[in-house]
C-alpha cells in the first residue's frame, strides 16, 4: 500500500450510521470524559469491525474527537489503511491489538480512572507487588463474565507494573492474559486499566462495572470495611 | 394468547406523550445513569398503568433504552403482552410485581447505588445482620412518607440478604414488606435498593431522598458523626 | 381579591424573556438539581421583582418545573396574585419573605446541600449548639460580601436549630438576621441553608461560593486540617 | 487610542469560527464550571492570539459568558482595545500577562479547584511553607511537559502564598517562574492554581492532568498512601 493512501481512505470513517465504529468511538469517549476516565488526553478506545481496527489517536482531547480523527489498521497486515494527517497513532495500539488477537475482543477500552489507580496502590500496600485485585460478594461482580468453574462470587483482576513507555506494557499485558485466561481486564499499577469485551456493548458495560467496583472498594477502605 | 402476539403489540409502547410509561422509563433511566444508579446495565425500573406493567429489559445500557425495548405484562394474568425480540425480561420482574400487588405501587425502582451498598455494609458491621438502617433527625427524611403513629424523626429501612439469583430475593423482599408494613423501600445487602411509590413522581423523589440520606450517612461515618 | 382570580393571572408568569423571574427560577432549579441542592423535591427558590414575589411550589421535582408552576405573591398585602391549581405553596415562603422584607433581598435560595448539613453537624460536635460556622483565609470567602469593619479574612455563618415544620424556622431565622446584621446566609442544623442576595446573580453566586467553602471544610476535616 | 473606542471594537469578539478566542473562552469556561473550577464567579481564562489578549471579565457567572463580555488588550501597549461597558477587567490580568510575556504562553487558566487548594494545605502541614507540591510515578504526570534533564517520573509544582488582592500575587508568581523555569503551573496557597500552555489545547489538557493528580493526591492522603 502506497504511503499516500494512508492519508486518504476517508470513506472508512464516514458514515451516517451511529453504530459505525468511527462514530461510536467519538460517542463513547465523550461519555468517558464525563466519567473522568480520559482526562487530559489520557486513555483511549479501539473497535474491531471485521478486519478493520478503528483506533482513537494519541494526544487529543477525547471529548472533542471527530470520526475523521480515527486511525484504521488492517488486522492481518497491521498496516494503517488510514492515518489522519497531523495526528499520532495511539501508544496503546499494541495493547489493543493483544486484546483483539489473543482474546477475540471486538472492543478494547483504556482508562486512567482514579479509582482503578487507587485500587492498584491499595493492593500493593496490603498484599504486595504480585497480588491481584480481589473482592467478594458484591452484586455488581455479575456485570463481568465469571471465570470458568467458579461461582462468580469473587472477582480477580490481575495487575501489571507500569513502564516508562506505554507500548512497553505489551509484554506483561500478554503475560497476564496467559496467566489469567478468563479475565476481561488488566490493571496497570499507578496508571489505569485495560478492559475488553466481545463487542462494544460488553466492553463498555464491563468497564463501567469494574469502575463501580473499584470506586466501591476504595470507599470501603476509607470506612475500614474488608474486601474479602 | 398466542406466542406470536408477544412480539407485536407495538402500539402499547408507541406514544408521543412524554408521560406515557414507555417514554418515562427511558427518561428516568437516562437520569439514573448520570446519578450512578444503573451503571453497567445494573438496576431497573417498572411502571404500572391500569392493568399494564411496563418493565425495562435485562442486560441493556440503561441510558440508551428506547420505548420499543420495553416489556409489557398483564397485571392479572402475569403474561407478557409484549416481548421485544432479542431482549430478555428483567430478573427484577417478580420483585417489581411484589411492590405492585402487595403495596399498590404505581412505580418501582431498583438501583445499585454505591451509597446504598455502603450503608448495608456499615449496618452489618455495627449492628449485625438482622438490623435495619436507621437514622434520625435529618430534614430530608420528610421526603419519605412516615410510618403511621410516628413523628417522622426516625427513618428505618429494612435490609435483606443478597442471593445468587435476583429472582430469589422475592421471598425475603415480601417478608420484609410484611414485617415493615409502612416502608417504601427495602435495601439488599452488598447489592442496592428497591424503592416504590404510589406513582412515578413519588417513587422517583423517594428514591432520591433515600439516596441522599445514604450518601450523607456514609459521609457522617467517615467524619465520626453518629446516625442516631 | 376573589379566589377565582388566584388561579388565573397567567400573564404574570408568561414571558419570552429568559430573565423573567418565572423563567429564571426554572433555569436555576435545573442547575441546582445537578448540584445536588434540591434532591427529591427539597429546597426552593424565590425572586422579588418590584412588588411581586415569584415562588417555586412545594413538593415538585425541581428540575422539571415550568414557569406556569410558579406562585406569585404581592409583597405588601402578602396575598397570592397567582396560585397554580393542584400545587401547594412552599413552606419556605415566610423564610423567603424575611429575606425580602428585612434585608431588601432580590432573590433567596434554600438548598439541602449535604456539605451544608455536614458543616452544621461538625460545628455542633466541636464548638457546641450555639456556635457559628467559621473558617479563615480561603480565597473563595471573597465571593461573599464581607462584614462591615472586617478585613474579609474570616467567614462567619450563623446556624439555627431545625424545627419539625419548615415555617416554624421563621422566628429563629429572623433572630439570626438581627444578631448577624451583615450575613447573607443562615445555616439550618441537619437541614440545609438559606442564602439571599441583592439580585439573582448575587444570591446564586454567593450560594455557590458558600457551598464550595462547606465542601472544602468537610474535606479539610477528613484530612485533619483546621478551619481557623 | 481614544477612550471612546474602548467600548466599541465589537468586531474583535464577533466570529462564527468556534476556534476564535472569544468563542473558545466561553466554551472552556462552561466546561470548567461543570468541573467545579470557576464556582461563584471564581477563576478565569485568557487566550493570546497574535498581539491580542482576550480576557474573561471579573465577577461574572463563568458558565453564562458571551463572546461580547470579553476584554481585549494589546500585548505591547497593555492598553485595552475593547472594554465591555458595565464589566470590570479581571484582577488576574497581570498574572495572565506574566504567562504570556515571560513564558510565551498562548493560553492561561486560573481555577479555584478544591483539589488544588487541599493539596497546598497538605503540603504546608507536612513539608512547610516553602515546599513544592511533589508526587512521583503516576502515569498522568506524562500529561505535563517534563523538566529538562529529568526523566519525567517526578512532578514538582511551586506554591506561592496568597495575598489580600489578586493582583498582588504577580510579583511572587513571576519569582516562581524564575525559580522554576520549566514549570507550566503555579499553585496559590488556600486559593487555587495558574496553569498555562503553548496554546489552548495544551493549557486546557495540562490543567486537567494537574487537577487529576491533585485529586488523586488528596485521595491518597485519605487512604494513607505516600506521594513519593
Amino acid at each position: 500500500m502506497a504511503p499516500s493512501s494512508d492519508q486518504s481512505n476517508d470513506h472508512l470513517v464516514h458514515s451516517s450510521d451511529p453504530h459505525h465504529p468511527a462514530n461510536l468511538i467519538c460517542e463513547l469517549c465523550r461519555k468517558f470524559y464525563t466519567l473522568g476516565w480520559v482526562t487530559g488526553t489520557g486513555g483511549g478506545t479501539s473497535i474491531r469491525q471485521h478486519d478493520h481496527l478503528f483506533i482513537a489517536p494519541s494526544g487529543v482531547q477525547k471529548e472533542l474527537m471527530e470520526p475523521t480523527d480515527m486511525f484504521v489498521m488492517d488486522f492481518h497486515s497491521r498496516e494503517y489503511l488510514r492515518r489522519p494527517p497531523n495526528l499520532k497513532p495511539s501508544a496503546c495500539t499494541p495493547l489493543f491489538y493483544a486484546a483483539f488477537s489473543k482474546r477475540g475482543a471486538g472492543c478494547c477500552i483504556h482508562t486512567h480512572s482514579q479509582w482503578a489507580v487507587l485500587a492498584t496502590l491499595l493492593v500493593e500496600r496490603e498484599f504486595g507487588a504480585n497480588a491481584c485485585f480481589e473482592i467478594e460478594r458484591i452484586e455488581q461482580i455479575k456485570g463481568i463474565p465469571k471465570r470458568r468453574g467458579e461461582d462468580g462470587k469473587r472477582l480477580r483482576v490481575p495487575i501489571i507494573e507500569n513502564t516508562a513507555r506505554e507500548e512497553d506494557l505489551t509484554e506483561s499485558l500478554e503475560a497476564a492474559m496467559e496467566k489469567y485466561p478468563d479475565t476481561y481486564a488488566v490493571l496497570v499499577r499507578r496508571h489505569g486499566i485495560y478492559v475488553w469485551g466481545d463487542n462494544v456493548h460488553r466492553a463498555k458495560t464491563q468497564c463501567e462495572s469494574l469502575d463501580y467496583i473499584f470506586q466501591l472498594a476504595v470507599e470501603m477502605k476509607k470506612l475500614g470495611l474488608p474486601w474479602t
